[in-house]
């Protein structure tokens, strides 16, 4: 899409080199032929060093977009990339792509669906009422139970389990919110990746990305009704126990375990090899490894039993 | 249904007109062609004023029946009003309906199914195993993605995007018990209605009313594995994230935002633009507004934020 | 499967008499023909009591197996039990399973699937996009909403509901961690139980059970979107309200009331008759019957009411 066009849409002033801008992303990850934003002053001092082609920014944000990248100046850059982020949303279906490929020895229930571009590995089972989409991508021996919709350009590594009703790829919760209280979606272009020997319990719900992937590392079990934001990163092996949920952009190490009814916030990083006790709610990020915490606010476990012994003590 | 015949199901005695009685409706909204139930004498002032045709009534409460309506007295009325309900349900499906109807340029996955009776609007796109229910309604460019299941009756505005797995109009957690202990279900039989602009999670469960409408008002954004019970309603542009939980009968206004693992008892109201934090749990009607809440027993933010800070120092 | 074969599997040394062993099982259910393990030092004391034909145990435990049984030692019994387990899984399809039988009366949407070997009564409506697997049998007048999933060898009684998108059957949370870290899944070869007039919500999700069943008794009532774990029972007319979720093998006596978000650890006893509060956290087994509980620790429901007015002065 032409940058002169975006610009047209958001309604910015444009007087530089007409790019062609494939892709949106962050100010970090945004290359020369992307276009990013930034809607929080926090992000400001990344606008300075950002590879972006274009970045929606406001008036008081202008001044520190490099010379090399084109600023679209709007008054609500949030709206407004709102506003663009459908135009790069790809089609749901797209019967132009080439038909599935199935691999040797792997079982398609007649009662499946595997849409145009999807590629499934050897040695799986795809049982019925099963949803595989477009340009979507299973690796080999992998069991995936009825009912389960995986969303397209998600990809699911070898050896993985997805029980009956899980959801692999949905929007994460992604909108821009006007002074009127209305609200538009951000498309959600980015899409979920997780690697080998994942298991994902039945009706537990993994959202695709924004930009870029939620990322599920090798070995991680997730238990069933498990919530997981878009763009959170779980760490290899961690364990996410029933009920526990994750918002937007949470990372944690490897062997990082929640316990059920469990939850973070978003944006935080949690250092490996630590467990969270069930119903703990975490955040803010974790820099200590190996430890065991608990309650909400949440605190180490011997604070939580020591807090609960001085309550117990209220009641005398 | 003739009144009389309700009254021999119920063993109440009954020498009034026999009128022919329609369908069940609550105290308030009950018309003369129309049967209500007092059951709790938190409701007994609702009785005199009622215009319903006739009231199922334990003889402590026969009293307020106003003279226009007939009294059905038995010994337990919320048992015999679930014993009732059954004869007011509509089949789950009716081959008798005609064809459903799907609007221009709609696609529907041939393996969805849509129930006879129901009307699917223009440029929709109904997915893979979605089930669409008897004599439901869904507006013009609406997304179903696959494994959504829609109740009959129930109706889906324009623009609306249903996730993975969602569930639209199943039953209301209803049901009276005896002195045994046993449960007898209360046949829901209202619906589901969501107004336009409304994005509904994946796995999110939205129940039908026992009478009359669950109401998702325009703009509304749902995220995942988030429960609406019967009779709720939820204001326009609400927000409720995640995992969060909503009792029967609860009302609130436009621009409320719950977090996640948050949640609200039954039966309350809540003014517009409040936010409540994740994990608050909302046990009584909330008349300011624009103010923001936390914890269970929920509380102001600002209280809760000095509560964890007491709570603190206990620990020295 | 010959016991030697297991032996030679996990690396055990093995001299006794190469019996068939025909299943796993814990030690105080597993027969002559049965393998079973002890993993944990609080279960030591079962070993000796024992019916099991073999145990798979570590150097320390040895000595408590009875001379009738065969003790294979290892270094880590869960880790190889796990590996064992695999051996035991039935497949999941079985086209060599006779066709399935469906009862007079009964309607079965087209667009559902019953695996072979599955057996349904009369008078039910299975709908649209549900699976019923291998072996498994649904009772009398039975209703299964679209989107179901009920897995191989589960039961589901008389007079049952199952609601949209509920799953029956998925695998219990279990695996075993080495010292890397890593997981290995133990195979849930048990399954799940329904007794007659059970109601199961949308979404809602019952693991089967690790070995036998998880048992889902006469009457229970539950709600959407809850986690049953594996070998949890429920007692007759339960009420599970939404969101609430059980650990593995915890038990509860009849008309226990869970509120929403409520929620129990593993392997604790619920005497009858007690009612959680909405949020309840059960951490331990529970004696009296007839109180109501509150909180998380949880405590009676009135000196929960006392705490909240204790915490409430903290604030002044």
């Amino acid at each position: 899409m032409k940058l002169s066009e975006i610009a047209n849409i958001i309604g910015a002033k444009f007087d530089g080199v007409d790019i062609e801008i494939e892709s949106m992303n962050t100010l970090k990850d945004a290359g020369a032929s992307e276009l990013s934003f930034v809607a929080n002053s926090k992000y400001v001092k990344d606008v300075s060093l950002s590879n972006a082609g274009a970045i929606i920014v406001d008036a008081k944000t202008m001044e520190f977009v490099p010379e090399a990248c084109v600023a679209l100046v709007v008054e609500n850059p949030y709206w407004e990339m709102a506003e663009v982020s459908k135009y790069f949303a790809p089609p749901i279906e797209d019967k132009t792509l080439p038909s599935s490929k199935i691999g040797a020895n792997t079982t398609v229930s007649p009662k499946a669906e595997i849409a145009n571009g999807a590629i499934v590995g050897e040695n799986c089972m795809i049982m019925a009422h099963v949803y595989i989409g477009a340009n979507s991508v299973i690796g080999d021996n992998t069991i995936i139970y009825p009912n389960v919709t995986v969303y397209r350009d998600c990809i699911v590594g070898n050896n993985c389990v997805l029980h009956a009703g899980a959801v692999v790829g949905s929007d994460g919760f992604g909108f821009a919110t006007n002074k009127l209280g209305e609200h538009k979606k951000i498309y959600q272009n980015g899409n979920v990746v997780l690697e080998d020997d994942v298991d994902v319990g039945a009706n537990t719900t993994l959202d695709r990305a924004v930009f870029g992937s939620t990322l599920i590392k090798k070995g991680v079990r997730i238990d069933n009704l498990v919530q997981v934001g878009h763009n959170c990163e779980i760490g290899e092996y961690s364990v996410l126990v029933s009920q526990s949920g994750f918002a937007g952009s949470t990372k944690m190490g490897r062997n990082t375990v929640f316990g059920a009814q469990s939850g973070a916030s978003g944006h935080i990083e949690i250092a490996p090899f630590n467990t969270f006790a069930a119903r703990t709610g975490v955040t803010k990020s974790v820099k200590e490894t190996g430890l065991t915490f608990a309650g909400f606010p949440f605190m180490d476990h011997k604070s939580w039993l020591k807090l609960q012994g001085r309550l117990a003590r209220l009641l005398k």
